[in-house]
């Protein structure tokens, strides 16, 4: 099979590891570090391909594990598949839903043979396989897909780690036998908890399988900012230099921007699109709360000389504030735009500075300023998962995923 | 002070009461018959100015009772008015709020001075008069306002509707004394309840005031179709031929077309956006449910060569179920482009051919055909008011306004 995508590394930080380059894929490119917003159900929540675009997004994720209970991804093969079913003609990478089971499905169980779980929405009894998450996602026709892992909860103890990563390698083996679609490109996960040897030795299992892309899961687990940066660097180093690497659900700008500094090249999370619609605002000035009584009658735009659909639009706080407050759908939206539209700054800002070289000292000053003391969102905007008394794995806030 | 708008006739339907024109504003033009999409709060709910524009409205409602209440009409005047608070550049009619006060606060209470009402946001007790109208009015800044009147229960005895209609034309003179911008219009509003006398006398005590522009309030109130049109039609005869004529919270397409033959030229109701969020959707050949399993599949737009933005946009059937299944907010946005969309072909194939002089045979084929058989919309998609068992007036049905 030819390869369904191609990455091609066009400027490196001297002395660091930030790159920047291009992802060709069957629908066109992207150019990294990307942040790819979030669209669980077939949408960006209220956005569309239009207004998508118009904040700057190439490639955005979906999720396997909701698509496939609702609509059901043979009903999306049936009527186009992804692309042709949402309006959006760019790249979209889905998940392979198995942290979202977690997440969301009582009472889910992971044996050797896959994850057995109840449907959150009908409480339908399933068993999620390798190779029925593989078919689920090349029904659906996503660009890039992601092979089955197994999430791990936080705090774990190191056999806990050990036994996930032998299964979630074991998983990607299958998986990348299951494969049959030679348009769509499968990227492997690199798991092994909060114990930097493993998650080298799981790269290590992973690398020889040749995966056109691979993902570091199970960061921000509750894990403090210098152990996830450990973990990250750890795993980045020993995957290849010329594959991408995706890490995946993080973060907060300030995160990005620390592990494009690690060799991260692709991003997703709920954060900026989350954090829209309850209000939290950012800006290269900060974060801000349209809530706020001091934004009552300010007629500025959210960020002063902002870019995106809102603020050109002219919408003042002002008004974004009254409809917050009213309980406008339409401000969520301008909210949304203006949020998903600073993530797709953050990431250009990353490459031009990587392209001329100055990579390290931008992220510096970035980091020492308002961006850097952003307070981390609430629990939720990462991919951390949190075990139930019970001992079950949940997530720690936000009922209702993206 | 010279007219702040001017409306032109521009063709009439020969023999018939039918007449399409042009009413120009300080915000630019409108033709007639016109359909205004209901913005409560200020926003056409989950549509922005661009997508209004691109919906075909070329002037839209907003409501001084809910405005004045949040975020304060002086707080509106302060950001520079609503056109530019909301960022609609076309022309804004404002109602009074008087309806709105009865259908959403308690324990309103009408007296010769004005109505003693509780906010149905904070319960603070205020007063609304007419000259108070007026002057939040005057600070929203729309390009018409409308006097205050009192909205009348269903059913209503004849001394109740000769009582509402006293006190609506002394209200009227009122408001008329209050007006202080040259740039807003004015217009009076016949009452005269389910009688079709009082209606002629309502218009005779306004009419002299020469007010720019009348509406006809209290229409749909729970009388049958018929009894409305006898009544529009005793209202409309009695209002003089060169000045606009707007019924007030109408209604089905069948309706618009009825009120149209009856001489009406404007129009506002909540039925388009309303059904829309619930998935009820007008087309030529009738309304449909995207809630319905036929749907599931059906790779349509929602009507056959429509070119509302979302059926121009290549949205299916199929897509919008999944979205309202999923409770997703593009899905409402979607469908909510479409029927303001289809509401303002409406209107301008009634000014087609009452500009072609076949007004009357086309309505009559509209009328036998689906569009005529549409059943009503659930309550509340009219003006309609009804008694509490304690008396108090009510609307019929769904909580919140538009």
């Amino acid at each position: 099979m030819s390869a369904p995508i191609r990455f091609r590394i066009q400027a490196a930080d001297p002395g660091g590891r930030a790159r920047c380059g291009l992802v060709e894929t069957p629908h066109g490119s992207f150019e990294t570090p990307a942040f790819m917003a979030v669209g669980t159900q077939a949408t960006v929540k209220t956005l569309d391909p239009r207004d998508l675009r118009e904040a700057g997004c190439r490639i955005i994720l979906a999720n396997a594990y909701h698509l496939s209970l609702r609509p059901g991804a043979d009903r999306v093969a049936r009527l186009g598949g992804l692309h042709r079913f949402m309006g959006w003609e760019g790249p979209i990478l889905t998940d392979s839903g198995g942290y979202q089971l977690f997440s969301l499905a009582p009472l889910a169980r992971v044996t050797d043979e896959g994850i057995d779980f109840q449907s959150h929405l009908d409480g339908a009894r399933q068993m999620l396989t390798p190779e029925r998450s593989v078919e689920i996602q090349e029904a659906l026709g996503a660009d890039i897909a992601m092979v089955l892992d197994e999430p791990l909860g936080f705090p774990h103890t190191r056999e806990e780690a050990e036994a996930a990563l032998r299964r979630t390698a074991a998983w990607a083996r299958r998986s990348r036998e299951a494969r049959r679609r030679p348009d769509q490109a499968l990227f492997g996960i690199v798991q092994g908890g909060a114990f930097e040897d493993l998650r080298r030795a799981s790269a290590a299992e992973l690398v020889p399988l040749d995966f056109p892309g691979y993902a570091v899961g199970g960061l921000c687990l509750g894990e403090g900012k210098r152990e996830t940066d450990a973990l990250l660097a750890a795993a980045a180093d020993a995957l290849p230099w010329e594959k991408p690497r995706y890490v995946m659900g993080m973060g907060t700008p300030a995160d990005l921007i620390r592990s494009v500094r690690l060799g991260a090249d692709m991003f997703d999370c709920v954060m900026p699109t989350r954090h829209a619609r309850r209000g939290n605002l950012f800006t290269w000035q900060g974060r801000l709360s349209i809530k706020r009584n001091e934004f009552a009658e300010d007629s500025a735009p959210i960020g002063p000389a902002c870019g995106c659909p809102a603020c050109r639009g002219g919408f003042s706080r002002a008004y974004l504030r009254h409809l917050f407050q009213a309980e406008e759908a339409l401000g969520q939206r301008l909210m949304t735009l203006h949020n998903v539209f600073f993530y797709q700054e953050l990431a250009g800002r990353m490459r031009e500075v990587i392209r001329a070289g100055r990579f390290d000292s931008w992220a510096e000053e970035l980091l020492a300023g308002p961006l850097g003391r952003d307070p981390e969102g609430p629990p939720g905007g990462g991919q951390g998962l949190r075990r139930s008394p019970a001992g079950r794995l949940l997530r720690p806030a936000a009922p209702g995923e993206e």
